[in-house]
């Protein structure tokens, strides 16, 4: 038997700790070409809130009374697939079920030695990944340009900056405690930061510390902080619709500036993104990434919350803002 | 003397013909290089609104007590420009002067007995490549693919329309009377219209008319029907903002639903238009839209508007619906 974590219901707004169902599960027994998995990190991420709803998006919702499932870290507790060896780690889209037999399929073997295992959900997986195709692919940054990012202490946003530092752009972050600006600043190298809790007039504070207008824009959470950014953008601005999490809880269509004649009156693209679509450039991407972080140039946060039973907690707690960077359990 | 007609304030909202002053104004002597050009045909378009407000925007404002310009046909009465004799016809950007000293620059010589005069600013000017590089450059057509147009009974959109019908595309219009939109469905051979004043509600009609989603949406107006169509947008969506006529006159910024969870969604693209960004495609967009003319797939419609002294108030009704296709004034 192996514990289980279900969407028992299909959240109204924001998310409650009821809504997920904890069960024990039986483990079927292993056949050949199969691996016995043993979960070791999941990542939680608010892209996951959209997948609990009964709604048309670019991957289909979560069955209810089925295990929630998303990138996770596992070790090959048992193989009889010859691709894998016992002690393998591997990561690869999983359901929350502590203990789980695989075909092996979709999985990609990580070294536990090159970097740690969590990072393999954050700077080194997804997230980086997101971070570099985002910003290179639609933002298309030439050096001088400037760079606003906001959820920029998260775990997407902390990439986006640094790599547009190294790329020689203006980059400014929008968080929401000055612990994190401070952050941003600091250990990121940002130019400036915005705690956009404290700011009273986010449109003319934007466009104080961007005095040459806005030419990116990777927008992590919609909303009125991305309805301020388009009062300062420039000509050609290219706007990264990444993720609009501060409206993801709404249960009626949010409603705010219509971007329209800012995107007319600029010539500027919104556009919005999906990792996949860029799977050709993930070698580059990773090369590059990983070339900086042995550099010393890209630094990394993460927020790891201990145990399997937290899962719910740490998915909540993203909504609230409760992580510094990718926000990761720890089975 | 000629008369002239000058900006007289920046309209506040909806432009009046208090905003617009008429004048002599002396026509300079004729030096060598330069022509005298009698205006013949006044191009009124939405998008002169935005040149009377003194903001940011891709053209500079007009200046207060000075001429307004626009795409116009004039004939040469007398050249000191080798370039140039008398009674050419040429088409370019000029203030609303009828007789006016010109350097010749930027001009561009048009043929009367090829077409009508006035289609010069229409169907064979910046109307039809807007509608041709709009379409094909933005929305990147595939035949099969369904396209929504609004202002579809405008000068642009009725060509946007055609042209999708020409590229096996499946093509609803929106417009705001029923004789436009039998207009569209007979004449223009558009698969549906839809009337936006008298639809109650258009989120569920436009649903209805694209059984299959939208895959392209022309935005000529922007606000209320620019969100309805959100609602529809397949995976991959390419939204073209042409323009946003029905904010226009707004004297704060207009809000409306926030397309950016739409956007991630559907990793759907919005992108502002602006003509002069594709004058590369030009000369493939002219010989397409004359082929098609002469093969009789495209047509035209347009309201000529007669008298200079009218231009102010053919102007003002492009904001109430006044124009079929293409609104034109002959001097």
């Amino acid at each position: 038997m192996s514990q289980t974590i279900l969407l028992a219901n299909r959240p109204q707004g924001t998310p409650q700790l009821s809504d997920f169902e904890f069960i024990e599960e039986e483990v079927q027994s292993l056949e050949d070409g199969q691996l016995l998995l043993e979960l070791e990190y999941v990542s939680v991420d608010p892209y996951l809130r959209g997948r609990m709803n009964d709604a048309k998006s670019y991957i289909p919702p979560f069955e209810l009374n089925k295990p929630i499932t998303s990138g996770c870290v596992a070790r090959v507790k048992e193989s009889k697939n010859d691709g894998f060896q016992q002690d393998d780690y591997v990561t690869g889209m999983l359901p929350w079920k502590k203990q789980q037999i695989h075909s092996g399929a979709d999985l990609t073997k990580v070294d536990p030695n090159q970097a740690p295992l969590s990072a393999y959900l954050g700077v080194l997986g997804i997230t980086g990944l997101t971070a570099y195709c985002g910003l290179m692919e639609i933002g298309k940054p030439k050096q001088g340009e400037s760079l606003v990012v906001s959820g920029a202490a998260g775990a997407v946003g902390s990439i986006v900056g640094q790599i547009g530092k190294i790329l020689g752009l203006h980059v400014v972050g929008i968080a929401g405690t000055d612990e994190k600006i401070n952050m941003l600043k600091g250990e990121f190298g940002f130019d400036a930061g915005i705690n956009y809790k404290t700011t009273k007039n986010m449109k003319t504070t934007i466009a104080e510390v961007c005095p040459d207008g806005v030419d990116i824009y990777f927008d992590n959470v919609g909303g009125e902080i991305a309805d301020a950014v388009l009062f300062s953008i420039n000509k050609y601005a290219r706007i990264i619709v990444c993720g609009a999490i501060s409206v993801y809880n709404e249960t009626s269509p949010p409603t705010g500036l219509s971007v329209q004649p800012f995107l007319v009156k600029n010539t500027a693209l919104m556009q919005g993104f999906l990792i996949s679509d860029y799977k050709q450039q993930f070698p580059k991407a990773i090369k590059a990434i990983a070339g900086w972080l042995q550099e010393g140039k890209l630094k990394y946060e993460e927020t790891i919350v201990e145990g399997f039973e937290n899962i719910p907690q740490a998915f909540l707690g993203l909504f609230s803002g409760k992580n510094k960077g990718k926000m990761v359990v720890k089975v």
